[in-house]
């Protein structure tokens, strides 16, 4: 995007952020397929996606599969909900970092949209492939997808009664907030001009003066 | 998505844009074929569709398809070449219709974000399944889509200069500015509070805050 353009420190780390998310998985053959799944959803879509690509991406059978999901949606449930929850502790550990008001709504901004853009492949899986999640495995996703939601919305309020942030409507600009970030796996490429972290800085710039706070960096 | 409630006058009429946009298709099978392959690449992705999804969609043979397009991704390429045409027309026309500054960057901003909410599966088809544009295809639509920003930044420019408005770094407001409204494609529901022109005159004023003008309908 030539939108984008500022000199970088960028560290060498293509993928190596998708796959922290899933440390906590085992047996290492089940973590191997999730991750294969997240490259063979990325690119191909569910829909598009074999239980055969996503094991012969991993020298397995298509019944090692099994083996750890019970099916192929069951896969992507995992995928998804590995990837809400990494999202949504990173958010709440910037929050968690910086005082109520310009800065903490900032830092949260911040490490919302460097989270999409070092998961980008991860955050299309998670955001494009809803409509495949198994209805029973959807009330789980919905909660932690309505707590990104009031993170936001508190975060704001919490600023708005500090006379440090003014919004229109409250709900209307977390959703946006959320959105702009979340549409950073759509178009981000590790080869482009700014790094993760960088992108996130302007995000929050850009953002907080749409909030009306003055700008966190300056 | 909780964030947009108001009432609104909502026309009923899902699916009826995006089928105008395709009135220029000639003859109508082609046209057809072109309108089945929108909700079949919007529902199950490109590599997840088969020829013959799209022919039995409209009851035609999936020999049909080859009489009209010469493969699958030529006719992908129709579509996503057309899906750039009515979108970029429809932020020219918008451009046209107010004079510089806060009224055209705002008019501009809520036709753009509207048409992606009133045509989001063919807006979904544009935006995710570029990859699989044939190489040889792929200079005209980034022509097309190059032109999409510099629209977006000759006019910030142009608001700038005349002290209406302010912008950090001008390309990258238009590209934030543009993703904001390109993922309306991702979660708009017409079901939801917000008809497409309510969404696109809220996302006016939240994006105008962050260009430092006044609300364009204050």
């Amino acid at each position: 995007m030539s939108g984008l353009i500022g000199a970088d420190d960028r560290p060498m780390r293509e993928g190596a952020d998708e796959a922290a998310v899933f440390d906590c998985l085992e047996p290492p053959k089940a973590r191997a397929l999730v991750m294969a799944g997240v490259e063979c959803f990325a690119d191909l879509g569910f829909d598009g996606t074999t239980t055969r690509d996503i094991a012969e991406r991993v020298d397995l059978s298509p019944a090692a599969v099994y083996v750890h999901f019970p099916s192929k949606a069951d896969l992507l449930f995992t995928i998804s909900k590995l990837g809400h929850e990494s999202a949504l502790q990173t958010l709440e550990a910037a929050a968690a970092s910086e005082p109520p008001g310009t800065e903490r709504i900032g830092a949260m901004i911040s490490a919302f949209a460097a989270w999409h853009a070092r998961n980008r492949r991860l955050a299309k899986v998670v955001q494009y492939e809803l409509d495949a999640i198994p209805p029973e495995r959807r009330p789980e996703l919905n909660r932690m997808r309505r707590r990104f939601e009031t993170v936001f919305e508190s975060t704001i309020e919490e600023g708005i009664e500090a006379n440090l942030l003014t919004a229109p409507d409250v709900a209307g600009a977390a959703m946006a907030i959320l959105s702009l970030c979340i549409d950073v796996a759509r178009w981000y490429s590790p080869q482009g001009p700014r790094s993760p972290e960088s992108l996130g800085r302007f995000y929050a710039d850009l953002l907080l003066r749409m909030l009306n706070a003055a700008p966190a960096t300056a």
